[in-house]
């Protein structure tokens, strides 16, 4: 029953004269008229933790204020190729956080990573073999890959996104002038799980630090940087797979312990050599002096994930 | 030592494969190459607040990415007259905390309530005896106040900011086309602490509803009015009185235990009678079926509020 209109239940809680002492219960309790139990649930601790927290600090005028101010702007900033409240909840280790409750992974299998604000909809199929980047976006880099479930079979037609950014450390939805997806494409994989594909070799980035979240790292005196690493999101159609949503990160990468973002985890660190193999060069069509990064991704079925849940 | 363009500080924590258990830790380590204690602990009480949300809901990816669209969409919909994110703090009970955190009162004083988003800095001086509101913007009323410190001494020379909203309840800012100030002046305070004027009878209305917040009350069934009030901010210009930010809610409305942004305190709500007294009628140039309000503000030094801190 909405009280909108009608004037105020007479079911609801009176609220007046609240203190100090007072507010939180009376503030959960307006909510309850509400049938959706859950969102209840979300407003219940939400309110608690909220009201927890300006109690614990003492929130002056000022600070809240600001926080205001701050959350704002963050909100005015936010476009088409830009998400700052996603990149708030990247800093805070919230999206990690998240992501590690919803995709629980069995000890063998490829963890999950945060998906990061730039992934599109409108990257290219690519064949094997082919480059995702258009010419001179960077430094050349085999990837040679396989997708296996948990038993170790071959996956074949799993559908593959990759994304990353060019030598410069931009997406290309980072540029003014976009005319086409680059730096991105989606792959299938063959009969024995394999897809490859040519690509730039990533670089860390600073992530943008002109806005809001820029400049509360700045104040924090927090490494802004993410260490090099390529995007993967890997589904497999009509099939009780789930999706992995993950990225590989570039083993000596001198942010390697230090990512902004907070999405590195072991299970996703390779290897960056280069190729030193003539016969490979030649199979693949690039140089001895290109690099190299292979990897076995391996994926779960919901019934697996369902398990651990 | 800022670390952004220098690489990762060599003091700075490692911060590689994070997981549910070690990633609240983890994003507090990060935080503390800032030589801002008060930043670095609010940082602090905000992850593990945030991350003990996360965690005790087991929240959803998919309620993730509706809270960031929810906060997305609350920024762009602030303008000079609109600011959703006060609007959703006070419906948290979050801004009437922070002001009882932040102004105690003892008890014979006036209490302080929430600002709200419809205080602007442009009210014409106000003569004591003239109307804050053009003619015709809703019935009558006459407010009869003084102001005196704890000791029941009068105030002198205090500045009174009054503002509320017409007959319809609007503020003068939520129309299209604000010419000048309306329904809102700055009074001063004579030899005996008076002050008076007529304004409009304050009515109830509903806080905005078209946005992301409005949403947010639909969902949970709340009543999205506030009961009849008229704002107040008095300060003493050159002394050590307190500037009380403060309103006047009408007894009986209807809304009166239900105000959407908890901001009722019974110490704030008043009569409003009909004037019934012809002489009192002359000579304050209204008629007998005018509206009449009295009050007796009480403002605190302050040295006052230090001691209750």
């Amino acid at each position: 029953m909405s009280t909108h209109d009608d004037g105020p239940s007479k079911a609801a809680p009176q609220v007046s004269d609240l203190t100090i002492e007072n507010i939180t219960q009376n503030a959960k309790l307006v909510n309850s008229e509400t049938a959706n139990a859950r969102l209840k649930f979300l407003m219940d601790k939400l309110i608690d933790h909220l009201h927890d927290y300006i109690r614990e600090t003492r929130l002056t005028t000022e600070e809240w204020t600001e926080t205001i101010r701050f959350l704002t702007s963050s909100g005015q900033i936010c476009n088409d190729v830009r998400q700052e409240f996603i990149l708030l909840s990247d800093i805070l280790g919230a999206s990690v956080l998240i992501d590690a409750l919803n995709n629980p992974k069995p000890p063998n299998a490829t963890e999950s990573t945060v998906l990061g604000p730039f992934y599109t909809e409108d990257a290219a199929d690519v064949a094997n073999g082919e480059s995702i980047a258009s010419p001179n976006k960077g430094e050349i880099c085999l990837v040679l890959a396989t997708v296996k479930n948990t038993k170790g079979e071959p996956i074949e037609g799993a559908r593959i996104d990759v994304w990353e950014t060019d030598g410069n450390g931009l997406y290309d939805n980072q540029y003014e002038h976009r005319e086409k997806p680059d730096m991105r494409g989606r792959l299938t994989s063959n009969k024995q799980g394999e897809f490859y594909f040519k690509c730039v070799k990533p670089v860390s980035y600073a992530v943008p630090t002109d806005g809001p979240v820029g400049g509360l790292l700045k104040a924090l005196h927090r490494c802004a940087y993410r260490p090099a690493h390529i995007h993967f999101r890997l589904s497999v159609p009509n099939s009780d797979y789930d999706d992995l949503v993950t990225a590989l990160y570039i083993n000596g990468d001198p942010y390697i312990t230090s990512d902004a973002v907070f999405g590195v985890k072991k299970n996703l660190i390779v290897d960056a050599n280069k190729v030193n193999d003539i016969a490979l060069a030649k199979m693949y069509e690039v140089n001895e002096q290109d690099w190299l990064i292979r990897y076995d991704f391996v994926m779960t079925t919901k019934k697996e994930t369902q398990e651990l849940l």
